[in-house]
Order: structure tokens, then sequence, then C-alpha cells
């Protein structure tokens, strides 16, 4: 039993950030803060694999780009303390996707078949379809497609017709859903700015910010349980772990995941005492949690097009879908390590749920199940290698991550969830008076489900801190 | 001497539209309207040349593109009366645009270069730049780009620092003034989906409005004075014309373009009496006129790429500008017609003030002026030959027109005069119980400078006097 003025509950990078900046305050000593991790690792889902490469190379199995790269406030800092240099350590991987089908041999010529304007049009109408009237009921983004394509097909070419709906699915590797569960009406994104590759792996921030921090970072410490508004106790606060101990707090910082907050029952499932307020707990029903995943194929040798970026796997029309995904059923971008780390013979494929579900159950599948899409990359005089190394994630089976990040999917209504963890509107949230905040990329508008987001929500939650102690 | 219930002055595609709402309401017999215009033809700015052809082609010497093409009220009225078949009558020509710059022999390789990436990049910039504070002061289009390179100058590549803000300089050729005139604060555009080349001209939508009206259209008769808030006289308003005559109404509608009136002196000038209202003299001192203008070549054959949809000029890094501009320092954006009508051998090419305003004093300096840069797009095997027809425009020449279109200048403000003459807030135009209305593209915010909201804006207008009127 043990006695604090900050616990901060996740040490992930939201997390990290808050400690950080409470520490660097000199308002709190060491003694002061904790940082509670229920894993045996810090960083949450920013993870650098440094160890899994038969190359020698690092791939970031969770987050990997600073997305917004004009606003993204980890990619300055970091510039300014001198842990990234952008023109060694980053590469904006940006440059029109190479787009194949089962169709069609080798690439679309999509600038000729001006499917990136065809998408752009879509984009643009998924937007108007929602501002014409604020009752407009949400579809999914499938639905969403089919309504441009009935509604504009004068305009469209038979090759656009053919492929339109197909390619808009790279929206799910965006939310880690598939388009037919995808919010049309949330869908629409507000880059500020380009996406900037990162090389070395987000690992870096995490070591940074845990060079910066000298209060304890307790692993392997699961909190069950967090009362609050205690009266007549040591501390307002008190927050119970998995072994038993408790620790008495002035304040508590939740940056546990979504889908931990999100859980009913369950060992993972952390108890409150009171129950959390009611527009909290109907907020987290109006809101989901994506299964992005990864796999990375590393082979000796490069046998598809080196000066791509990015691969781009379009679907086929389906009509439906069985329970076990198939070939072509689902989109894919794949990285082009060839191009971001030149002469690297691997590919990192990004997959959405229910495909990220099933290869991380059946990792074995993986070069199976997407050797048929990859096949279409080959431009060699052979036929396609076999890999010498396959590294799947494993973030839908990992019970303290539980997936990925936040998602919408049609019929949600993410907004109140942000309000209220957000902390910006006191009388809706845990109520006045109360000192338990909430950070992570699932309680900021801006930046949210990035690195970044999650990073500035630590950073407000800390500086409320500050305000509210002093 | 005459008594009209709707004087209607200006024969463009605002006037002519809201003289159609009126007719076809019932409520109006086509004595009660007269629609009056200053030249010896109809449709203002839009004006299809089949006549200067060597070649048996039309074009456009104004407004050529439907603009806005998911939502553009013209061109779905046009699809739905059959006066224009999309397949047919209308091409997308927004194919990645092929750059051509003087320090390169054929166009960039602007794809690998990922220049329209950093485009995105700098108009993203844009608007954060303003959004960070209602307060930022307005600076040049020019000077914004200069502030991007400083700031962001980290994450380019030598390739995009030499081109980037070159490239920026298209905008010229949407608002028809210089970039270091443009106002970074209003040049950020919000699209309405793809631009539509209409291969026919635009002059059906005029021929179809003038043939679905049946009131008096007086060419060669020019407004000079109006008067308003008659008291006693035999009608609320007085139209006088330059030959003496006069016209009482009860409702006018002014569509004559924004160059006419922001006139303060010349024959043009409109005389109002009682003066126009403060607040709207002071909004047309807010808002300028560019001059977008058109040369179009015509050649014995295709010595160009037939395949490209346009051309991109980029001008060349100028430190300062003489008063005679020169090949190189201005931008020019060309349209392909051996693409958009295939096989034929011309070129449109747009230009902007003060190259406009140049070629259409010396239109003999128009191949000398443009063929420097023109002489890039050659992939034959022999030299470029000279045109056998060149076509100027003439809008700068035109008092009547005086340019194109609304342009915002640096330190200009344009959202005063929109709200005035649209007459959204009756009490800062012109006056509760005035009957004098406005309309034109220049009258509008969704389509302003555009067709369309020209069109959309002499609907609003017919709808309120019909509405006023009751």
């Amino acid at each position: 039993m043990s006695s604090k003025s900050v616990t901060i509950i996740g040490a992930g990078i939201a997390g990290l950030k808050a400690a950080e900046v409470l520490l660097k305050s000199g308002r709190f000593a060491k003694e002061d803060i904790v940082i509670l991790e229920a894993q045996d690792r810090v960083g949450g889902r920013i993870k650098t694999d440094k160890d899994s490469s038969k190359l020698g190379v690092s791939y970031d199995l969770g987050a990997a780009w600073f997305h917004d790269a004009l606003t993204n406030s980890v990619l300055y800092d970091s510039i300014d303390n001198g842990t990234f240099v952008p023109a060694k350590d980053g590469y904006f991987d940006d440059k029109d996707i190479a787009m194949y089908a089962s169709d069609q041999d080798g690439p679309l010529d999509s600038g000729n078949l001006k499917l990136v304007r065809v998408l752009e049009d879509m984009e643009k109408f998924m937007e108007l379809y929602f501002m014409s009237d604020l009752g407009v009921k949400d579809i999914s983004l499938d639905e969403l497609a089919k309504l441009y394509v009935e509604k504009y097909k004068v305009f469209l070419t038979p090759e656009q017709l053919r492929y339109c709906c197909r390619v808009f699915r790279y929206y799910e590797l965006w939310f880690g859903i598939p388009s037919y569960d995808i919010s049309a009406k949330y869908a629409p994104m507000d880059h500020q700015g380009r996406n900037l590759y990162n090389k070395i792996g987000h690992g870096f921030a995490i070591d940074h910010l845990v060079s910066q921090i000298d209060c304890e970072i307790s692993k392997q410490h699961q909190v069950t349980k967090i009362s609050r508004n205690i009266r007549g106790g040591p501390k307002k606060n008190k927050v119970e772990l998995a072994d038993g101990s408790t620790i008495d707090t002035d304040y508590v910082i939740v940056t546990v995941p979504l889908s931990i907050l999100k859980l009913k029952e369950g060992p993972q499932k952390i108890t409150w005492e009171p129950p959390l307020p009611k527009p909290i707990t109907e907020a987290l029903d109006q809101i989901s949690v994506g299964s992005l995943g990864k796999v990375i194929f590393e082979f000796d040798m490069i046998w598809w097009d080196k000066n791509q970026d990015r691969f781009d796997i379009i679907p086929d029309d389906v009509s439906s879908f069985g329970v076990v995904p198939k070939s072509w059923e689902y989109p894919s971008i794949i990285v082009n390590y060839a191009r971001v780390k030149p002469g690297t013979p691997s590919l990192v494929l990004l997959t959405q749920s229910p495909v990220t579900d099933y290869l991380e159950e059946h990792p074995e599948q993986a070069w199976p199940f997407l050797k048929p899409m990859l096949s279409k990359l080959n431009i060699s005089s052979f036929s396609v290698p076999d890999p010498i190394n396959t590294i799947v994630t494993d973030w839908t089976k990992n019970p303290f991550a539980r997936g990925a990040y936040s998602a919408v999917r049609t019929g949600d209504c993410p907004d109140d969830l942000i309000i209220h963890l957000s902390g910006e509107n006191e009388g809706v949230g845990m109520g006045s008076g109360s000192t338990i905040r909430f950070a992570g990329e699932h309680t900021i508008a801006d930046g949210s489900g990035c690195i970044h987001g999650a990073y500035d929500s630590g950073k407000r939650e800390a500086e409320w801190i500050l305000n509210d102690s002093k």
C-alpha cells in the first residue's frame, strides 16, 4: 500500500508524456508519481521490433507514420530535441500508389483511368451527402459508394465504374475495419499535411520519453479497480492492482486503450467505484475499436518494382462475405521497404478486421492467404519465391490491446466520448471536482487514432493537473 | 418612356435565368418584364465563338468548365432538359497535368518528384496559417509560399525546393491575377467535385434560356442611372438609358459585372439616386476583378503529346517584374484540344493579369510571347511550326466586361459584398423596403466566379421577387 500525488495508468506515449510534463514542471518529485503498466514492456501500441527480422531491419508493428506532418507535435518535438532527423530518418512514401486487381496483369493504368480523381470525387460526395442535413441517417462506406455510382454513373468511364467502389475501400486500411462496417458519416478525414514514414521506428520516441522520466514505471502491474471521490480517506482516489496492492492518490490519469475502457467483463476489465457516469458508459458504446494489423514478409531478393512507394491491392467485387476471409476479398496497402529503406527485400502489408483477426490467429496462413495478391507485383522473370521470414502482429490477441485504435462503425457517434473524456466539458464527464483524468488517442479530436493525438492528450492532462494543484 | 414590373439589367446567364423563372411562374406576362443589355449580344462573359476557327471548331472565349460537377445546377438542369449529354458533350480533363519549365527539356517527372503532394501540403499550410488566429494579416500567395518553404524546407527534396513555389502559382489561372497580388487568406478553394470541360461551349445554355424567354431582350441598351424608392412616382424605381429613355419599374435586378459596379467614373458608370449605401460602396472597394484571358493557337498538325489533358507552364523564379511581361515570367495552363476533341490541332492557353492585358492589347505579340514556352511541348521531329490561326480574347478591352470575374487581392475582404448584394441581410444592403436586387457571380458564395453561381443568383432574385410581390 502506497501513496502518490499522481498515478498514471498505462506506459504508452500518452502516459509517458504526461509524466514527463509533470516532472519537468518541478512541482512534483519523482516519488510523487507512478506509472502503472499492465504489460511487461512500455510503449503501448507503439512497438518497434528490432529482433524478428532476418535482414537486420527494424519494423514498427504498431503506429508507423507521422501523420499530419504539418502540425504533428511528436515530429516537431523530436526534431527539436535531435532524436529525429527528417532527411535521414523519414520518408514521404506518398507517390501515387500502384494499384493491382485480380482482373488485371500488372498495375492498373490508374493515371490514365483517373481513378484518383474519382476517389476524390467520392470523398467530396461523402461530405456533401451528410452535410445536406444534420439528420441524414448514417450508412456504410460501401453503401455510400454505391449511391455515388448510382447518382453519377453518367460521368464515369466503364473502367472507372469497374474499379471505383473497390478502390474506395482503401479506407479500411486507415480504420482497421471493413468498408461494410465503416461509418460513411465519420469517414471523411482532414489531414493536416502529408504522412511521413518513420524509417527508424517510433520506439525512439518512447525511449526518449523514458530517458526523461525518473519516476517509477511499474511494469506488469495491472489495475483492476479505481475508486474516486473518497471521503475521509488519506487521498481522494484509490487504485487497486491485480496483485491486491493499492495506491492512494490525489490524481489519476487513465490512459488505457479504448478497448479496455469498453470492457464489460473479463480479467482486464477495470471496475469503477462508483460506476462510471452514464454519459460516459453510453458514449463508450457509441464508438468501436478497429483491428489494423500487419504482415511483414522478408525475401532473399527483390522481385517487385523497387521504385514504387506503396502498392494497393484492390479487392474483387464481393457480394457476400463468409466467416473466414478469402484472398481478394479485402484490400491491402503494402509499404515497399525496397524503396523506404533502399535495397531491403521486404514488404509490409496492412490488414483490417476480419483479416487481421484471422491471420493473427493463424499466422501460418499469412503466406497462402496473401500470396495470390502479392504475386501480381512480380516483375521478375521467375516465379514468386516463398518468404524467408514472416512476421505477423498480435494486437487482437494481446489482452491489453485487443485491437488497434478507435474506429467508427456505421451508426456509432464518436463525438460524445471525446467531449467527455477530454475533460473539456466538466459537467458531463466525471463530474465537477473529480480528479480522475483520461488520455490516449481516443480522448482527443485533433490527432485521434494517432501517436501525436495520444501525446497531446497526455500533455493536456498533465497541464490540467498542474493547474488544478496550484 | 415605359413601365415594367421587373427590369433586368444584363443579359448574361444571371439575368436570363431570372427572367426565365419569373416568366415560368405565370405571375408575370411577357410585357411585364424587360431585359436590358448594353452590348449587341447576349451571354455576357459566356461567349462561344464558332466563327473564328479555321478548323471548324467552337471555343469558349469566356467561361468553359462546369466547375463543382457534383453540385453544378447548370449542369444538372442541362442534363435534365436534354441540352447537354455528358458522355458526348463533356470531358473531365483532369489527368495529372504535364508540367514544363524553362530549365528542363520535356515534361518534369512530377510523379516521382511528388510535386502534387507538396502543392497539397502548401494548400493545407495556407489554410492552417490563417485559421490559427482570425487576426492574422493577409499576405500574398507568393509570400505564403516562401513562408512554407522557410518553415518546412527540411522535408523537401532539392527538386521540390526548386519548383514548389513556381508550381504553386497555378492559382493565377484560377483567379486571373498574379500570385504577388493574390490574397493567400482567400485563395483556398473548396471544390464540390471535378471540373467538366464543356466541349460544345456554354453558348448552348444561353441559347436554351433565350428560347424559354418571350419577354423583350433589348440589346445595345445601356443603363446609365437607377433611381430608387421614388415617392409619388408611377413606380418605385426608375431606370435611365444611354439614349435618354426611361423605364418606371417595380423591381430591378442588377446583374452587371462587378467591374461595372465598381466604376467611379467613365461612360459605363451607373449613377445611383440616391447614391449606393456606404456599406455597399465600401464593400465594392474590398474586392477586385481578375483578367483571365485566353489565347488559342490553331496549327496544321499536332506536334505535342495528344494523350495529355492539360499542360502547365511553370514560370521561372522571378525576383522582380517589369511593366511589360516577359516569356517565362508567368505560368499558363493549356487545354489540349488534341485530347478534348480528338485530332484537333489546337491549344487553348489561359493567361492572367498582366499577361492578359498585354496580349489583348497586342494580339500580334501572342505567338512571339508564348512560343518559347510552348516549344517545350514539342515531341515531333521538326521544329515548332507557326500557328495557322490565332484567337485572342478581348475581355479587358470590352468596356462592358473590363476583365473576367471577381478576384481577391491581398488585403481585400470579399465577404461583405456577398452578404450585402445577395440580399441575405436586408438591413445592411439596399435597406429594408428596397426593390433593387443584385445577381451575378460576384453576389453569391457557392459558385462565386462561376457560371452556376451566376445562374443560381438569378434564380435566387427571381424567387425573392415572386415572394415579395405575392
